[in-house]
């Protein structure tokens, strides 16, 4: 029986079309964050089984693919365990490697194990797969990829302030207008909960806040009540819910409202400073907006909290996301290594650029030139122009059969060639060459040393 | 307990020095790629367990990484599974997918999968990890790259002849002379094997001959002895120890010893094609040689065969390898479709490249300009300096902190950071800045206006 093949559910192969399209992505983002003084790092695909679990939450390990073990992994494994059958159990003993989930955990492991060599502030950036089985989905793979830059070694807000600039300055390289990056910072969330006297609450309070875009305003306090939130103190906090104006007219909302809160003014002023930084440095195509609604993986954020959301009339939310950590090391040993960073949703990014038409055409076009094959003499006469041609840059190749013209420029065109060279017998004889334009279907007669002055 | 962070033996971490480098060598070979009409793909990084497992023999087989199934992956294993404790028994039960062992296979999956997308011929690259549990040695790896460029739906020689102009124009742009291109060809391989009556010992002869290089020929005569070749056909191929002169001359001697071989005298005529093709076609830093010994992977090449040898002082081997393939997506059902690839061998290119210092200087400078920072105000006058270096390409920051003017210097330094940018207080006042050249350590004072002029 032939095997009819196919590949695992939430995978994907990527065809020339949409690879290119995303290398395109990343190579915009990949020229920023060097400019902006981000140097690339790899990190393995697998790592320890231990490096990875207990990072992620319950449901986390649950997702992480584990590796089998190689050889005869079974030998080693007692009896009792295998006639436990308990699968979660069993595991660590077949299994000493994990698919990494995430960037972030392998890098704090990378600046832990390699923290003797690192230049502090370390800023790095990593372009990587990482794989999760989750349940598959419209949007949401089982291999997709995360897309990184981080600085650690440096508690200065200035970092803030350029990672907000490099969001800027990747998306105006894309193109794209109307970007808004929202910010919040964890000590304002800390605040709210602390004004109300239920700073243990903290996470119920902001997994409720969080949903406010989604639910609305009555959920929210509806969900805040059943987790055990009073109703005076849901009072208390209201004004959150009514902040206005700009991003300075809200901080001195703010600075009412957690007037009491120590956490929550140190918060304010650290958004503050970044505001007026980036008031006086203007961004070209983003926003920045003051939102406290914003919570995002709290548990690991200590500082500044972003999320940037696609132009308003694409309707697809987060296309990135960061913020600043104090202590991301310490699960490895190392304290006070605090860091901030930001990630690029690629798969996120590539629907946007796809649904405002803002992929460069050229993309499509897998050929600049093909040369018609007519037989041996002329295919090595045409092969000797193509040496030159590529040499200038061009994408060129020669048809490799010498089948009837009309098949051979059929290829030419499904290959997005805009031009195609002709050298048949009497052209050989002549030393010349026809030019014909794919796009006019006009035809013109060179000689061959006239090659050198073409631009295609 | 803190665990002490490592990463799984035969992985690596690159940090960015080795990447920079990594990535230089894989622009340079992507760069020739699309010249040449190679467009990139991506397949994922696991495949079903069946379509890996049986492609790449007994050992390949226990060499694949399996992935454990996710969730409760022993409910609906029987016990008799387990009480069985046979470890190769039980994978399939609990896994089904795999880490792709090379991305030949996954290419020919790909090809039978998308075959109604595709345009014939179809020009792939794809550079991407593969993961084999081999045991970990020098220069051996558990993780690790393959670069591989194929055609399929050509039988045409122009397409080998072709890749010899690849691997010739990717050695020149990275400036490595002295590159051998050898090349043999199966079919005569098989005319060997047939003139001495023994086509069904085709593998033992080849295996054995493959050895040439490494053990000298009496081990190689040795070697077919005891495999069952008898000393009377020994003495009949003994010629082929003795080929000597051009390319073409060795083709004239091959003719007269696989004169009666059909087969052979194919390969012969196909080789010699190819050979004149090249003669009319120089090449820049390869050259190509005849090596009737080369027999690599000879289960799944059908016709020419390629291996690419470092230059002779590196004393380091295969550095690329390849060949034509007749049947690759026949095991997944799909008949006919002739292909013909090559690979680079990332790794191993990198080592000549740093043995020969040929790795360009700039690679290690990781910024062009560090602006120090001195305060708040002089901050956010070097940011908007800095806005406008990056817009001009330079690779720019501020640091973060206003730590000593030492301890800034000391970081451009590490940074590689040719120049440094001083706004102090009196700057600021007078809209100068000073610019200290960091290897002449020549400082001098500019206006703020004469920024645009620079060239750093």
């Amino acid at each position: 029986m032939i095997y009819k093949p196919s590949i695992p559910k939430g995978t994907r192969d990527f065809s020339p079309t949409e690879l290119k399209k995303r290398i395109y992505i990343q190579n915009k983002i990949k020229e920023k964050f060097e400019l902006f003084g981000f140097q690339p790092i790899e990190t393995p695909s697998f790592e320890n089984y231990e490096t990875l679990m207990g990072k992620y939450g319950e449901e986390g390990d649950r997702l992480i693919f584990k590796i089998l073990n190689s050889g005869d992994f079974l030998t080693n494994v007692s009896d009792e365990f295998l006639n436990e059958k308990n699968s979660q159990r069993l595991t660590p003993q077949i299994s000493e490697k994990a698919l990494r989930y995430d960037l972030t955990v392998p890098f704090a492991r990378y600046v832990v194990q390699h923290q003797n060599e690192l230049t502090l502030p370390f800023k790095r950036y990593q372009i990587q797969p990482v794989w999760r089985a989750d349940r598959p989905q419209k949007g949401r793979y089982r291999e997709f990829f995360q897309c990184d830059a981080d600085v650690v070694g440096s508690q200065s807000l200035w970092q803030e302030i350029e990672l907000i600039q490099l969001y800027d300055s990747v998306f105006n390289s894309l193109n794209m207008k109307g970007v808004t990056i929202k910010i919040n910072h964890r000590k304002i969330l800390s605040g709210f909960a602390q004004i109300i006297g239920q700073s243990d609450k903290l996470i119920d309070f902001t997994t409720a806040l969080d949903k406010l875009d989604k639910i609305g305003k009555e959920k929210v306090i509806q969900e805040m009540l059943s987790r055990g939130i009073s109703s005076v103190d849901v009072q208390t906090i209201n004004p959150i819910f009514e902040l206005n104006g700009t991003f300075l007219e809200k901080i001195n909302q703010l600075r009412e409202i957690l007037v009491d809160s120590q956490v929550g003014l140190q918060g304010i002023t650290e958004l503050e400073f970044i505001c007026n930084a980036i008031a006086q440095l203007p961004l070209s195509v983003a926003s920045l907006e003051l939102d406290v609604t914003l919570a995002r993986g709290l548990n690991y954020y200590t500082g500044a909290i972003f999320e940037v959301v696609a132009p308003q009339q694409i309707q697809l939310g987060s296309i990135g996301g960061g913020g600043r950590y104090d202590d991301l090391t310490g699960i490895f040993g190392l304290k006070n290594m605090s860091g901030v960073g930001i990630s690029f949703g690629l798969d996120r990014i590539y629907l946007v650029l796809e649904q405002l038409g803002l992929f460069p055409e050229e993309i499509n076009q897998a050929l600049d030139i093909l040369f018609i094959n007519f037989g041996h003499e002329e295919a090595i006469e045409s092969l000797r122009i193509i040496n030159q041609l590529r040499q200038k840059g061009y994408k060129t190749e020669l048809y490799p059969e010498t089948s009837k013209l009309k098949k051979q420029l059929a290829y030419a065109d499904k290959r997005g060639a805009n031009y195609v060279i002709i050298i048949g017998e009497n052209e050989l004889k002549k030393q010349q060459f026809i030019l014909k334009n794919m796009v006019s279907g006009q035809q013109t007669e060179y000689n061959f040393s006239d090659i050198n002055q073409f631009k295609f």
